[in-house]
C-alpha cells in the first residue's frame, strides 16, 4: 500500500517517525535524540526533512505531529485544548505550519484550569487518542515518566487529569542530595523487598519528606545495602504518586499502564502492592495509532484513494 | 563571675562558641562558617584554639560541644545514643578527645531504631535538653530546617522521633528542576495567599508529588506571578512536614517550635493553618542551656568553685 502520511512523535528530548499507510501500519520507521531541548525554532524544518528524505518520502507527503513541538519554545505553538477534550476531535485544533512546501501538523496538548487543579499534557493526550481509536478503552490511564500523567478517559473524552513529578524528583535527589552516592552504587530492582516495602509504605499514608530521610538514616546505622538505596527512592516515588492518584479510581480497581521495559515492570509491580489491577500497553504503539486517527480526519481524501 | 567552661555548637555549615559563667550567663561569644564540611578532622584544633585565644579562655577551661563535629568524618565520633534517651543523661555519653591538653568533650548524638522507623540527630537534642533544662518542657517539638526534626519529650527523655527532608527538597528543586526559573524570580512571603493556600491543600490531603507539578503548571497557563512559585513551593514543603507529623500530636494541638526569623514566621503560619498552636523558643538559647546543663553535669567540682 502506498504511503499515506508521516507521523511524528516530538518529545522533549526523543524524535521519532513512522510512514504510514492507510491503514495505520508502519512502511517505514525512523528515530533520533533530536528533541525539542536538541531544536532551536529554526532547526525543526531541518531535522524533519532529513529523516523523511532518509526514508524517501515525496514532498507531497503530509506529516502529522504531536507532543512538545507544539509547545510554547518549540517549532510552533498549537495552543491546548481544554478539558473535557474529546480524544476524536484533536485533529480540529491541530495548527498547520506556514510557508511551508509540505502540509504540516501539529496537534494541540492538552490543559486542564480551575485553581490548584492546573495542569498540562503534551502527546500523552495523543496516545489516550490512539488507546480510543484502537478498542475504545475508557477509565483511568496511568502514564509514568519524567512528569507521570494520570488521565481518565470517559466515552472518548479526557475529562481530567493530574501530573505527579515523580521520574524528576527521582532524577533531582538522585543526583543532587544526601542520597546522592547511596543511589549511585544501587541497583533499582522493582522485584527487591526494598522496592516493594517502600510502595507499602507509602500506600499506607506515609509522608513522603520523612521517609526519603529514612534512606539515609538507615543507611547510617545499619550500613544498609546501596542497591536497596535506589530501590528504596524508587518505590517511595511510585508509591506517593500511586498512593495521591488511587483517589480518583472510583469503584474499580484496574488502570491501563502505558509504559514498556523496567519502567512498565516497576509500575506493575507497584500497583500490585496498591491491589490495582493494570494492564499495560506500549506507548509508542498507542502515539502511532493517535496520530494515524488524526490524519484520517485531516485527510480522508488521501485515505479514500 | 569567672569563666566556668566554653560549649561549642558546632553543625554542618556553622560554628558558635559561648564562654559561659556557673549559672550559664554569656560572658562572650564567638560564630563563624568553620563548620563541619570546612573543617578537615585535622583543622578541628586549631579552629577551637583560635576562637578560644580570640576571647583569652585559659589553657585549662574545659569545652563541651554538641552537633556533627561528632559525626563520623568529623573531629571524633561520638556514638549515637538511642531512644528513648535521658536527655538530662546525654553528658554520660560524651566522648573525651584523647591526646589535648584541654578537656574537650563532644555530646552524642540520638538514634532511632526499627525497621522502617530509623532516623538520627546531632545537635537538636542539646535543644531539647536545654529547654527541659530551663523549664521542664516536655511534648511535642519542631525543629525546623535542612532535615526537619518532629521530636516527642517524655518526663525528660526523647522518647522518639521523625525528620523531614523539608529544607533540602526546597534547595534541590529550586536549584535543579523545572521550577527553578520561578522559584529563582519569587519571594517566597509566608504571610501570602499563595503559602497559605499550599499549607492547606497538604494538610487537607494532597499528594505532594502532584502539588508541585501544578507551581509549573499555572505558571504556563496563567503567568502565575513569580513570588508565588517560591511562596507556593515553601508552602507545599512545610505543609507536607505538618501533615505527616501531626499524627503524632494525640489530644494535644500545641507543638513547641525551635526557630527563629523568617524560619519561624513560616513555620508559625502554616502551623496556623493547621490548627496547631505553638510556643516559639530561639534554637540558638536552648543549645547554649543544654550545653550549659551538660557541663554541670561533666565538671561539678569547677560548678562548685
Amino acid at each position: 500500500m502506498a504511503p499515506f502520511c508521516a507521523a511524528v512523535d516530538w518529545g522533549t528530548t526523543n524524535f521519532r517517525l513512522w510512514l504510514l499507510d492507510a491503514n495505520g501500519a508502519a512502511l517505514a520507521e525512523r528515530s533520533s535524540g533530536e528533541g525539542m531541548r536538541a531544536c532551536q525554532p529554526d532547526r525543526f524544518e531541518p531535522v524533519l526533512e532529513a529523516h523523511l528524505a532518509a526514508i524517501g518520502a515525496g514532498s507531497d507527503l503530509p506529516v502529522v505531529v504531536a507532543g512538545m513541538a507544539g509547545a510554547r519554545g518549540g517549532w510552533r505553538e498549537a495552543p491546548y485544548r481544554e478539558t473535557p477534550a474529546s480524544l476524536e476531535g484533536l485533529y480540529a485544533d491541530a495548527i498547520k505550519i506556514d510557508g511551508l512546501a509540505r502540509d504540516v501538523r501539529i496537534l494541540p496538548g492538552v490543559c486542564q484550569r480551575g485553581k490548584g487543579r492546573e495542569d498540562v499534557m503534551r502527546g500523552e493526550e495523543t496516545q489516550l487518542a490512539g488507546a480510543w481509536a484502537e478498542s475504545g478503552t475508557t477509565g483511568l490511564f496511568c502514564l509514568p515518566g519524567t512528569h507521570s500523567k494520570w488521565a481518565r478517559v470517559e466515552e472518548g473524552g479526557l475529562v481530567g487529569f493530574a501530573t505527579y513529578m515523580t521520574g524528576e524528583l527521582f532524577a533531582v535527589l538522585s543526583q543532587h542530595s544526601i542520597l546522592r552516592e547511596m543511589v549511585a552504587a544501587g541497583e533499582g530492582d522493582s522485584t527487591s523487598p526494598a522496592f516493594q516495602d517502600a510502595v507499602e509504605e507509602m500506600v499506607g499514608g506515609a509522608g513522603l519528606t520523612e521517609k526519603l530521610f529514612s534512606i539515609r538514616a538507615a543507611s547510617l546505622l545499619d550500613g544498609a545495602a546501596a542497591p536497596d538505596a535506589k530501590a528504596r527512592l524508587s518505590g517511595l516515588l511510585i508509591g506517593a504518586e500511586i498512593a495521591a492518584a488511587r483517589k480518583d479510581l472510583r469503584e474499580q480497581m484496574e488502570v491501563t499502564l502505558v509504559a514498556d521495559g523496567a519502567q512498565a515492570k516497576a509500575y506493575e509491580a507497584a500497583l500490585a502492592v496498591a491491589g490495582i489491577a493494570c494492564r499495560t500497553r506500549d506507548g509508542q504503539d498507542l502515539v502511532r495509532r493517535g496520530l494515524h486517527s488524526a490524519a484520517l480526519a485531516l485527510w480522508p481524501e488521501r485515505a479514500a484513494v
